[in-house]
C-alpha cells in the first residue's frame, strides 16, 4: 500500500504541470484530443490506483484502455507525405556514429536517382559550413526495388552542440538539426526515450506525439526493435519501409534513435525467395558497430553521457563461440563504470516477462548471458516484443546447474531491472492476457500503449517513468528512481 | 549389476569375432598394433567391467586409458600425402545429394589450377560411363588462398547400386567407388556410422581405422562436427583444411559423410580480419539443404534407408522466428514415420553432458528445442564437443515454466536418447573430469577415444554400440537394443 500512496503523492505533484501542458501542442493528426478538463484526469487516474491489483508479485494496473485493434493510417495520411520537390530526401534518420558521441550517421532516401551524397553541417549560429561525403546503397525484395538509400557519417564534432544539416540538391534541400551529446563522463545527465514495437498506426502515432510532448524530454531514442512491421504486408510490401520512416522522421531526424533489430526487422521470405534475415532493415537503418569491435551492425555498443549502452540481437547466433558470445564476453571486461556508471542493455525479446505472449521465449538467452549480466551488475534491461508495458523486480535465475532443481527467480541487487516497452502501438494490437496470479518478478504490468524515459541525473540516481498514450503527456503511469548498481547498489524494489 | 552380468555374457559371445578379425587388416600406419593374445583382451575387459562403478546414474567406466595428450600427425605422414600426378584430384569425398539417397555430391581439390569439373561414373559390372559436371571455388583466408574446391552433385543414381566414379584428367585420373542406399523404406536395414571431433592427431587415425576395421559396417558417417581443427593452429592456417581432408579421404570418398558443423568450423577470426563464419567449412564441404526445403548449408535433413536424419546448427541462430528455428518446426511434422520410422537428430553441442567441460553450454539450445524432440519423439540425438563419450537414459525437462521450479531431468519415455561422441581423438585431448555423482540422465560415460555404429534392424530394433580405441576392432565397450519410439516405444534403460 506504501506504493500507491507514494504514487497519490506523486500525482498531486503532477496535476498543475498537467494542466499547463495539457494543450501544448496541437496534434498533427487524428491523435485522441487530450481532456481538457483536468478533473476528468484526476477521476480516471484515482480509478486506476484504486483498481491496481496487489497480487503475489507487484501491480497489475487496472487502467481502462482502448482494446480495439489498432488500425494502421492510410497511405494519405499526412504523416505519411512524400517532401515537395524532385528528388528530395526523404526519411532523413539519424544515429550515433562511433563510440563515444562525437559523430551522427545520417541516413536518407531518395526516389528519383541517387542526386547528392553530401551532408553539409554547420554549428548553430556559425555560418560556415562543412560538408562530409556518404555512401549510396539500393535493395531489391521480392518485387520491390528500394530507393537510393544514403548513409554519411559526420565526425569530429563538438560535444554538447547544437548542429544543423542539410541534404539534398538546388530547390530539393531539406535542412534539420541535432544536439551532439555532452562528453562522456560519470555524472554527466541524460535523458533517453524509450521506444519500442511502433509500427505506423493511429495509436504509434499517439506514442510518438507523446513522446514528443513528454516535458520530460529525451534527448535520444533507445529503441528496442520492431520498427514498420512492413512484413505484416503482403509480400513483405517494402513499401511500407518507405512510408514507416517518413512518419518517423519528425523525431529521427533530429536526435539519435539507437537501433536494436526486433523480428519484424528478419524479414525472412523463402517463399518469395527472400532467405537473407535482415536485409532490409541493415540496408535502411545503420549502427556505429566497428567502432565498438563488433562484427555485425545488429550487436555493438555506444557511450552516451554517462551511460553504457550494449545492443544485442535476439535474432543472431549467441551461442557460445558465436560472434556475438565472443563479442559481449569481451565487452562487459570493457566497460568502465567510472566514466559510465550506467550499464544499459537493449534486446528485443525479453527474459523476464508475466504476459501470455511470447512467454518464455527470452529463456533461450537468458540461460545464455543472465550470470554476465548479474556479475557485470547490468542496471536495466530494456526490451519490446510484447505488446504491453512491465516492470521487473530486480531479479535473477542464475543457479541452475541442470540437476539442483533451484530455478526460480529470486531477489537479487546485482540483477538489473527488466523493462518490456513493446507498447508502441503497432498493427498488431495489445497484448492483454497476463500469467495470473502475478509473478514475483513482476513489479508492474499494464496493456496500455505508451513509452517510457529514463532520465540519468547522476552516477548514483536516474529516474524513470513510463507513460501511456490515454493520458495527459506529463502523466507519469509508473515511475521509480533507480540506484546505480555499481555506485549505490540499493534496494528500490516497489512490490510488497 | 544386471547390467553388467548381460554386457559379460554379450562380451564372451564376441571373444571368437574378436580372435577371428584382429589381425584382418594391416594398419597403414603408426596405429597402435592391436595385441594378438586374446587374453589380453580378455583380461584388460574384465577388469573395465569390474571396474565400472555404478553411482546416482548410470556406469561411469574406470576403463583405463591413454591420458596423454594428443598429439597431431606429422605433415609427411602417409595419410597426409599427395596423390601423384599433376594437379591430381585430392581431398575427395562424397555425401548425400538429395533428401531421399538418389544424388551424391563428389568433392574434390586441385592445386594447381582449375582441371575438369566433370566426374565420370558407372555402375559396377557395366562398363557404359556416365558424365556429371560440377562447379569450382576457391576462397581466401586471411594469408592462405585456397586450391580449387570442385562440387559435382550426380543424380538420378539407382538405389543399391555400386557405382565406381572418376575425378581429374589424363595421367592424374584417380577412380573410387560407392554404394547407393536402397531406397526408403521403413523395415529397410542400415548402419550408420558414428563420428565426432575427429581432428588429424595420431588418435584420429585409430578412431577412423576402429571404423573402417568394425566388423558391423557402416554404410554412411554420421559426422556430429569438428573435423579438421586447422583453427588450432596459427592464424587458422587452412593448409591445415587440406591436410586433414587428405587423411580422412580414404573413408569419406568411399562412403557418404552427413556433415554437422562444429565450433571448430566457425573460423571466426576478427583479430586477422575473418568475420565470416564458416567460411572454410562451407566452402569446402555441401550439403544438400536445399532438397529439405532449407536456407542454411548448416541445417537440413536427409532420409537414408529407415532413417529420418535432421542435422541442426548449434552456431547459428535458433531463436523463435529465425531461419532455422521456423525451419524444424516446419520439419519434423513432414517425418513420415511410417515412411522412416528413425528419426535421428545430429547437432554438435550435447544437451545432457556431465562432464565438466562444455557443461550447460547445450542448454540455450534446449530449452527451444527440447518440447519439440519430446513432442515428435526422436528416436536418438548424437551430438560431439565434448572429448569422451556418454549415453544418456529417456529423459527430458520441458515442465518449466519459469514460476514453478521445476527444472529436473525426469525418465521420459518420449525422449530420445542422447548420445556424446566427440571422442574422435583430436589434439585437444580428452574430457576426464567428470561431474560427480554421476547424475540420474547419464547412463554410461567414459573418457576414451572411439566411435560408435548404429546398425538399424527394421521399423522396431536397432543395435547400437560404441566402440574405444583400446580394444579390439569388434569389441563393443557400451551397447543397447534401441527400440523405435514410434512403433516400439518400450522402455530401454540400462541404469540401475
Amino acid at each position: 500500500m506504501l506504493y500507491i500512496l507514494v504514487r497519490i503523492l506523486d500525482f498531486q505533484s503532477h496535476i498543475h504541470l498537467i494542466y499547463t501542458l495539457i494543450h501544448k501542442r496541437a496534434i498533427k493528426m487524428d491523435v485522441t484530443k487530450p481532456t481538457s478538463c483536468w478533473w476528468v484526469v484526476l477521476v480516471a487516474l484515482v480509478i486506476a490506483l484504486n483498481l491496481a491489483t496487489l497480487c503475489n508479485g507487484g501491480v497489475t494496473s487496472k487502467f481502462v484502455r482502448k482494446v480495439e485493434k489498432s488500425i494502421d493510417m492510410h497511405l494519405e495520411s499526412d504523416v505519411f507525405s512524400v517532401p515537395t520537390g524532385y528528388n528530395a530526401p526523404q526519411q532523413v534518420h539519424i544515429t550515433q556514429g562511433d563510440h563515444e558521441g562525437k559523430a551522427v550517421i545520417v541516413s536518407w532516401v531518395t526516389m528519383h536517382g541517387p542526386g547528392s551524397n553530401t551532408v553539409e553541417y554547420w554549428i548553430d549560429g556559425n555560418y560556415q559550413k562543412l560538408k562530409a561525403n556518404g555512401r549510396v546503397t539500393t535493395y531489391k525484395f521480392y518485387n520491390y526495388t528500394s530507393g537510393f538509400i544514403h548513409h554519411c557519417t559526420i565526425s569530429n564534432l563538438k560535444y554538447n552542440t547544437k548542429y544543423h544539416y542539410q541534404v539534398g540538391m538546388g530547390h530539393s534541400v531539406r535542412s534539420f538539426w541535432f544536439m551532439t551529446p555532452p562528453e562522456v563522463g560519470p555524472d554527466v545527465p541524460y535523458t533517453f526515450g524509450l521506444l519500442g514495437d511502433l509500427g505506423q498506426t493511429y495509436d504509434s502515432n499517439k506514442t510518438l506525439t507523446h513522446y514528443e510532448l513528454n516535458p520530460t524530454k529525451g534527448q535520444a531514442v533507445l529503441f528496442v526493435g520492431d520498427l514498420s512491421y512492413a512484413d505484416n504486408y503482403p509480400d513483405h510490401d517494402n513499401a511500407r519501409w518507405d512510408t514507416w520512416a517518413r512518419f518517423a522522421e519528425r523525431s529521427m531526424a533530429y536526435q539519435p534513435w539507437i537501433w536494436t533489430a526486433g523480428n519484424h526487422e528478419i524479414d525472412f521470405a523463402p517463399e518469395i525467395g527472400e532467405t537473407k534475415p535482415f536485409k532490409p532493415f541493415t540496408h535502411r537503418y545503420r549502427t556505429p558497430y566497428k567502432s565498438s569491435g563488433s562484427s555485425s551492425p545488429l550487436w555493438y555498443s555506444i557511450k552516451r553521457a554517462s551511460a553504457h549502452i550494449i545492443v544485442l540481437s535476439s535474432y543472431s547466433a549467441y551461442g557460445k563461440y558465436t560472434p556475438q558470445n565472443q563479442w559481449i564476453e569481451e565487452e562487459l571486461p570493457r566497460v568502465d563504470r567510472n566514466k559510465t556508471p550506467w550499464l544499459i542493455v537493449l534486446m528485443h525479446s525479453p527474459w523476464y516477462n508475466s504476459y501470455n505472449y511470447h512467454y518464455m521465449e527470452g529463456e533461450t538467452m537468458r540461460v545464455m548471458y543472465e550470470p554476465l549480466f548479474v556479475q557485470y551488475k547490468v542496471d536495466m534491461v530494456f526490451s519490446g516484443h510484447v505488446h504491453a508495458y512491465e516492470r521487473s523486480e530486480r531479479v535473477s535465475n542464475v543457479a541452475y546447474n541442470v540437476i539442483n532443481g533451484i530455478c526460480t527467480p529470486v531477489s537479487d541487487q546485482s540483477a538489473p531491472i527488466y523493462i518490456t516497452i513493446g507498447d508502441g502501438g503497432n498493427i498488431e494490437g495489445l497484448a492483454n492476457n497476463m500469467s495470473e496470479p502475478q509473478p514475483k518478478y513482476s513489479a508492474y504490468r499494464e496493456t496500455s500503449f505508451g513509452h517510457a524515459t529514463l532520465d540519468i541525473k547522476n552516477r548514483t540516481h536516474a529516474y524513470y517513468a513510463w507513460h501511456r498514450n490515454q493520458d495527459g503527456y506529463a502523466v507519469e503511469a509508473d515511475s521509480l528512481w533507480v540506484f546505480n548498481r555499481y555506485f549505490h547498489p540499493v534496494d528500490e524494489s516497489t512490490s510488497s
